[in-house]
């Protein structure tokens, strides 16, 4: 079954750019885990799954023995340079597609071309939702015009679906109405004056903001993706449970909605994937975080989630070994559920394969209408 | 271990009525799991665990072998009609007993009665609290008779417990006090000219009428069903955690309360099992659904929960196959986990066998007061 | 692996004290689990997994077979004495330290330097926080003076850390600031006219006294240990989510916060320990209470706690074997997990044996500076 999924090239449905600057310890530890910094002294962030896991699968890549110590793998990584990592990390996560979300990209270097270049595989846009209405205020519309601009430039963008970060601002309790005209208008000028009495760059942190966000992209029939679940320190988890965006959810059917990463909600977001018809799901960067604990979060996502609704992304930002190391354990994880049900009779050989082609790839392609 | 489980009978605490009429695929898919209907364009409701469990299990009682393809099983189910179907999966399930909710029918044509007679088993009633207040309010009584005339149907119904779905309407948040005769009066008013005025029968969805409909059933002895967490799409489960009913579940000690389903707070119910003398809990629904999973979910629900408040039931709906599916899935997950502890010396495999006739059957018998 | 884990000693960062008093069965059952009482009638808390571990792994030390009725054990038990019983169940848990809540003593009858004699350990006290202010309040002084004279108790003590039991009483949502000292005047001489005027001792269960609190023990350079999830019915899990106090752990950063138990909210306690710097976590009680089940506990809380960052404690209180069973289970549970991952490649036995070192006694005499 694992040589089955090794045969497959992936479709890596949410990632971001990779940096293509060389780090030292303390920068690569911070960007190793969703914590701000490299760990609190005494404590090195390679002692994680995700540090183990990191260990275990990426010196090989870089022609050291597997379980190198850290400071032997950073040595090796700089002497390559960060142009040949990032070659070799990104051909080896074995993908078709990506869809690039392009919206947080302090240092990143690479658009989505770059990032697919580096992937031997086509890659997609997927535009930030709450970058575009930042960006219309930076820009400074009147607060009359913030929504036509807002759905004229999302018209514009080229991208295969759109992503919110509610949970990283309002939180997901987001109700299912469309926002009335003067509501978006109000809301847009509160955001514009905020952005002119102050240094900082307009935020979007506003519940009627990010719903009206959601219905431009439901309007311009693009596929949402949501933040759900863990993230860094921002996310604020307790109001980044799956089960608050219900409403909206079943508001905007049928267009599909995916909610990304889950955890650890991953079980309340497998039930939404089953009770509504247009509700899709990954595990995202919790992946290749929990590492040699990869496999049991995988069986618990597909506990009520039918099989037709679940996609494979890294979510990785930055480290070019996510890439791999996501894509690389989400095979092994699948590949293992599927083929231990195999052993055990629950389903045969013949519907693993075809449960594994439509998680690897067919999934994403229908949802996305990729080709 | 398993070969015990078999030869025990279990008492199914918790089930509904099955359908009398063949089936078509899309309505067999949409039956299948709690999705409202079958899956979206491109996705297969058999591509699911419940669908996979289905393949594995229930074609061999048809005369097929396992793994089936659907259209096969469909179309031998339909060449042996709805009737005999229901007879050989009702039969297979290897009841004792029968606790049948009457509340939810809106096809399903086997009463208790009937029910009992295929399973070969004695078919008591569960009077469902939320139907009893609906049809005193449409019989149209007077706001101030409200009460007793719920309190008298209650009464003369011949059940053996009663089940709030307060979950599916005002959610679990219920206080632990008794509603006033005044608070009752005034929302039994409000659910009757909302009867009135509008074409719909009326409908519970008022947190003092749902607390008062349990006291009601508290006060006539009977055991109380919660509908807690997995459902359909209108459970809610942002209002379905059973913690919320914390205050109500001490209040009305000792009279027993049985959380139904729970998936996915199962954790949290196992908890208040533990730490409320009258509190219990199944897996319900969860058990067929999670397929090949379910002993997973066994095993959780089996960490604080003690083994003497732990009872099977199917929440089988509609489709006779869930009936069976549900006893081999709980009675596979139980003889698994019960085998792999004797094996690790966990428990003697004499204790094992006495858990797993309380589990089976001696918990349901001892708080429903069967026999 | 697990015998190398049975050649460290422990530090256990929270316990309690031990009964030196003799029990009969109905005391005995309801100390072993967090119920108030004994079990109802029919249901006989060694029926849980705690009981079954119980069974299984103390009566060896008592000189019995493994596996003895619960009757032949409590014979054994008050034959021995309660001074043996804890003296052998103390020396058994292998302990290199203990840090003692010596806030909650109903009837405990030992201080620290007991209980470390026992266990042939050096003893810590842990002061709790809400047991100082009550003090205070009982003392009767004026509102005025009360911060000031919390402050100097908690200075007084000789203690390596303090805990709030906040989330026993108002819950865990403290928000991040610090409250002035108008705001504890306020609420101090609430707490003291509750008590004068009842004739109960005075309770703080107040948002702004649990919060002024832990910004004593920051103050004063204590780690702060929280009670968080499982614990009694009193806990109300509704309000004892680790996610709710992001904003106040966040804020108390360096100064180390220690989520307790955490039980079923592991996952979520996990992400705090990898997202925050200064939060750590432990399983506490839950993992003798989930006893076979507690390696799925431990494997998940170190899904993503950075294992630089996850403690042992026992919380055992009361039962002697308790002390013995938290340190076995939790040897056996780590153990097993890292085995596992040395076996599957996915670490090293070195690393493995590294890790085991920081968890068993590492991390805790680094955050609490013993030694």
């Amino acid at each position: 079954m694992l040589e089955y999924l090794e045969s497959l090239r992936l479709v890596d449905h949410h990632c971001h750019g990779v940096l293509g600057e060389d780090l030292g310890r303390t920068a690569f530890e911070a960007m190793l885990t969703e914590a701000e910094t490299a760990g609190p002294p005494g404590v090195s962030m390679f002692d994680t799954q995700v540090g183990f896991a990191l260990r275990r699968w990426c010196p090989p890549v870089l022609g050291l023995d597997a379980h190198a110590e850290p400071e032997e793998y950073l040595a090796r990584r700089a002497e390559l340079g960060a142009a040949e990592v990032n070659r070799r990390f990104l051909a080896a996560a074995g993908l078709d597609a990506l869809c690039v979300d392009t919206g947080h990209t302090p240092r990143a270097i690479l658009e989505p071309p770059g990032l697919g270049r580096l992937a031997g595989a086509r890659a997609h846009e997927i535009v930030r939702l709450e970058s575009v209405a930042e960006r219309v205020a930076a820009d400074g519309v009147e607060a009359g015009r913030f929504a036509g601009e807002v759905r004229s430039r999302l018209d514009a963008a080229d991208a295969v679906g759109a992503k919110s970060i509610a949970a990283y601002r309002a939180g997901l309790e987001l109700s299912g109405a469309r926002p009335s005209d003067a509501e978006v208008a109000g809301a847009a000028g509160r955001l514009m004056r905020a952005a002119e009495s102050g240094d900082d760059p307009p935020r979007v942190c506003d519940e009627i903001l990010h719903r009206f966000l959601v219905w431009c992209a439901v309007d311009a029939g693009l596929p949402v993706q949501f933040h759900v679940g863990y993230g860094d320190a921002d996310a604020d988890l307790r109001r980044g449970d799956p089960l608050l965006l219900i409403e909206l959810l079943r508001a905007m059917d049928p267009v599909p909605a995916m909610l990304l990463h889950n955890y650890p909600f991953h079980r309340n977001a497998g039930y939404l994937a089953q009770v509504l018809p247009n509700v899709h799901v990954d595990a995202g960067l919790a992946t290749h975080n929990l590492g040699h604990r990869s496999p049991a979060l995988i069986a618990e996502l597909l506990e009520l989630a039918p099989f037709g609704k679940v996609l494979y992304s890294s979510d990785a930002f930055g480290l070019a070994e996510l890439y791999h190391l996501g894509a690389l354990l989400f095979r092994r994880g699948l590949a293992g559920f599927l083929a231990g049900g195999a052993e055990d009779g629950a389903w045969t050989a013949r519907d693993a394969e075809r449960v594994a082609g439509l998680v690897a790839s067919g999934n994403a392609r229908r949802v996305y209408g990729l080709e």
